[in-house]
This record gives structure tokens, C-alpha cells and sequence, in this order.
């Protein structure tokens, strides 16, 4: 039986379908739950929340259970897996979703097994903000709670949002959703708003512009790992959110020093993210790997 | 009588008429060596070399000599001074160029003055590659020379280019100029192949991206000083390289840390050139507002 695990973690677990300019991809293994829990995986022992359909493959289970994921908050519900299809245009710069097809996530109550609930750490991915929220009464007294959301929810259930926000130690938004909540253009000024609606930090994510650190009013900012190529950036936003949590986990301190770190290690395991379609690339790489580029990493960035 | 120039820029010296999503301005002094002489002049003795209409306003060399930049290579020749109008789409993130009027700039033969000879530190910045060599030409061995370029002359005076590229101690490209100098997508193979094209060192500017610097194998990924509001870009680049090579004229070193630490200042002169039109902020400010905006940026990006 596995150890009560430091991390939980709830979203959504899809087969995708991803073209980019250069390949593409059927049926890859995705959703929020998957990059963030394996990236996760690598720092602190993480437990998935999240619902599959009974189509979904035995060998999928296997990929998710090499990282040492611990899978009994996975339901299966009648149904199909949630689907998705999007496309990256010229550059990777933006990305378009082609269809979506929520299937078995439409009814997802996620509930979490019994020793998921004293969790010390939990990272809310992009779900429902009701469902978010579901989570966390669930959770007795975490120490540390993140949370991830999308424009979907910023447009339709800001109220929900709102309520949640006011609850998370850590909201980690992009930063077009960042300008889309605050209603500012600039993230400054975004990131200084949105910290009035109650989160302790906020994290604000630029893709290959790298990601931005708000903590009270200390501010941190750290670039993209410079990849030479990249396969398939998508993920890497969770990846990015799974290796920080993870990390954060690892090392028992969230202070804003801790946080910095957390945010190179959550940096570079997104970049081996990117450097394969679904979490392939991560699945063949260990936690030497990532303190390897670590290194590499904190030489090119160090003033 | 001005000591001798440690640091001698050559570039267009403009009115310009700016608009932004939020204001406008006509008739601004600007063109590349301005902005460059002005930043440039925070931290070393700088001498430019320009050219400038009859109708150059006497204000607007007063507004020069208050930074102590030496004006003996300025010359002035019958006609306009150079003329540019442009317009920044919402976001400030694409600048659109609505007109140029070259007038004396058509016919500018740059002459160096004889106490300009010997600067150890050049700065050609944005003029016909074949200008910047005649420039080139009349120094004596300098210690260090940069260049930067824009994509009209890599698109119709490529050979010039490259012919001075060899030269350079550095080069200095947007991230656009890279993409359609080396033919490559990713900035980060753009500048592996650039790099073969001889200089010691590239500096890829990237706007409210910051900016990275590859020096042989070695990388440096610096972001932009996050300021909370901007009021005007142009020149921002010209500034990061007036303050570049100003700081490390200052140093009196051009290693890699040096060249990391230049950029820091670099990086911070251009910000507040973003503050207010034309060079109006840097008017405003002194070297101690650059280092303690330094100072701050420091502590943001410390990992």
C-alpha cells in the first residue's frame, strides 16, 4: 500500500490530439492531472484526483504508476475520457482548440480517498472553481494550497473564482488570463490587483517568456529554460505548476526564497516537457536529469 | 575643451512623431545615437557622431550637452534633419512606421573627429552596415566594438553585413533581426548560427522580454525591469545598448561577467528611457536613480 502522499492533486485527464507545425499526435496522454502530478513525482510522493473513462487504456495506467504516482483518487466513470484537439500555430506562439469533448468529466464529483485528507500540500489544477473548491473542504488544514484556473471560468464563474482566490495560498494564472481577471494591460499592474482579491503569491506564467513571482511586495522574475527545439509545448504550464508543488513539498518551507527555487525546478521540468509529445519525455528522464539542468540553468540566469 | 571620448557612437539623430494607445508626441528628439549617447553618458565620456539639419533646434543641443556628450562629430549639413513617424498598436507590443524622411541623412559621410580616434570603446549603431565599416575604418585599434543592425539592411545590404559582423566584438540583434539574419525559428539555434558568422559575442534584445547574451558556449538570459506603466518604448533599445556598453567602458573590462553586469545596467537605463517621450526621463534622472533602480532589479532576479 502506498505512503500517504505529501501532494494531491485535482484536474483533468484527457487523451489529446495535437498538431504543431512540425508533427502531430492522436490519443496522447494529457490533461492538467497527468503533466502535473508526474512532474510532481520527481520531488515529493503525489496523489492524482481526476476521473477516466472506461476506455481508458491499461496502458496509460502503467505510464502514470512509473512515475510512482499514487492513482486512488482516480475514478472511472461510465463513458468516454475527456478529449481534446488543438493545434499550435507558426512558432508555437499561439494555440488554438480545434474541439472538446468533455465526456465523462461533464459529471465529476471528485472525492478524495482518506488518506489524501490530511495532504500538506495541494495544488487545485484547472477545473471548475466549484470543483476546486469541493477539493479543498476535503483537505483538513493544509499548509499550503495552489491553485491554476483558465479564461472559461474567469468569464462564467468569477463569483466562484472570486471566493476561491480569497482561500489559495498560491494562484497561478498566464498572463493573458491575469490581464483578462484584473481588466489591466499591464501585468504589473494586473499582479498588483489581483493580489487585493486575497492570494498570498501569485504566480504569473509568460511561456517561453518565462513566469513571474508576486509575494506581497517582493517580486521575483525568471525566464524560460532556452530550449534549442521544442516538440510539443503542450503541458508545459503544468508541468511547470507540478515540478514547483513538488518541489515547494521537498523541501517543507514555502517562504519566498523557497518559492524562487521551487520556480527554477518547476521551470526545467517543463522545459523536458516540451521535448516530447505527452508526458513521454518526462517518463524517460530522472530526478538527475532535471538537477543536471538545474545547474545549467542557474548559470545562465545568474547576474 | 571635452576630454577625449572613452566610448564613441555613431547613429541617426531624428525628430520623431510617436503615437501610443494612450498619447502622442511630435516632433521628439530622437534616432538611435541619442538615445544611445544619453544612456551611454550615465556611466562614461561619450562622443557622437551624426549628423543633423539646419533646422536642428538649439534647444535640442542643449538638452545633449546637458548629459556631457561630446558633440564635436556632429555635424550639420544643409537640409531636414532625419525625420521618422510611428505608431505602437494596443499593448505597445508591434510598432508600425507610418513614414521616414531620410533629408541630410541621404547623403551622411561620417567623419570622426581626430580626439575620437583612439576610443578604446565604438558603438555603431543603426545605420547602412557600409557606414558603420567607414566608421570602423577610422578608429585605431579599439578595444571593443558593437553593432547593431535592422532588418532593412539584412534584407538589402546582406554582404555589408556580414563583412562587418567578422569585425564586431558584439552584435546586437532584435529577436526578429536574428530570426531573419540566421534563417532558424528559435532564438536559441538563431544564435548558434550567428555566432559562426564571427563575432565574439551576440546580445539578443527581445523588448519587455529582456534580453540574453551568448558568449562562445557560454548563455546569459536577462528579463526587462518590470515597470508598472509605459509611456513611450522608442529608444529603449538604443538605451540598453548606450547603457551596455557605457557600463562596460566604465568597468574598463569586456569579459562575460562584465558583459552580464552591463547588461543589468543597460537593461535598467532603458527602462526609465520608457518612462516619458524622446529622452525626457533620462533627462530627469542621475547616475544614483540608476543604481538604485539596479539595486531592485538585482533582488528581483535573484534566484
Amino acid at each position: 500500500m502506498p505512503a500517504k502522499p505529501k501532494i494531491v492533486i485535482v484536474g483533468s485527464l484527457a487523451y489529446d490530439n495535437v498538431a504543431t507545425p512540425y508533427a502531430a499526435r492522436k490519443n496522447a496522454l494529457g490533461g492538467s492531472v497527468s503533466y502535473a502530478c508526474a512532474a510532481a513525482s520527481f520531488f515529493s510522493p503525489c496523489g492524482m484526483v481526476a476521473v477516466a473513462g472506461t476506455d481508458f487504456a491499461a496502458g496509460s495506467i502503467r505510464k502514470l504508476r512509473k512515475f510512482g504516482i499514487d492513482l486512488r483518487g482516480l475514478q472511472t466513470a461510465k463513458g468516454k475520457t475527456f478529449r481534446w484537439s488543438g493545434v499550435y500555430e507558426k512558432d508555437f506562439n499561439s494555440r488554438r482548440t480545434l474541439w472538446t469533448k468533455l465526456n465523462v468529466f461533464q459529471s465529476f464529483l471528485p472525492e478524495l480517498p482518506r488518506d489524501y485528507r490530511r495532504a500538506p500540500f495541494l495544488f487545485l489544477a484547472n477545473i471548475a472553481p466549484a470543483l476546486q473548491a469541493h477539493v479543498l473542504e476535503q483537505v483538513s488544514r493544509p499548509e499550503f494550497v495552489m491553485a491554476d484556473t483558465m479564461d472559461l471560468w474567469i468569464n462564467t464563474a468569477r463569483a466562484d473564482l472570486l471566493k476561491l482566490i480569497r482561500k489559495v495560498d498560491l494562484l497561478l494564472l498566464n498572463d493573458s488570463e491575469a490581464m483578462l481577471l484584473s481588466g489591466e494591460r499591464h501585468l504589473v499592474a494586473a499582479a498588483r490587483r489581483i493580489m487585493k482579491l486575497g492570494p498570498r503569491h501569485l504566480v504569473i506564467k509568460k511561456g517561453e517568456h518565462g513566469s513571474m513571482l508576486f509575494s506581497g511586495k517582493e517580486m521575483f522574475i525568471l525566464p524560460a529554460f532556452p530550449l534549442q527545439s521544442v516538440i510539443d509545448p503542450t503541458g508545459a504550464g503544468d508541468s511547470f505548476a507540478g515540478g514547483l508543488i513538488g518541489h515547494l513539498a521537498a523541501q517543507g518551507k514555502t517562504s519566498p526564497a523557497a518559492l524562487r527555487r521551487a520556480m527554477v525546478h518547476g521551470t526545467v521540468t517543463a522545459s523536458f516537457a516540451c521535448e516530447d509529445f505527452s508526458i513521454d519525455r518526462l517518463s524517460s528522464i530522472r530526478r538527475a536529469s532535471i538537477k543536471k539542468r538545474v545547474g545549467e540553468f542557474l548559470k545562465i540566469v545568474k547576474t
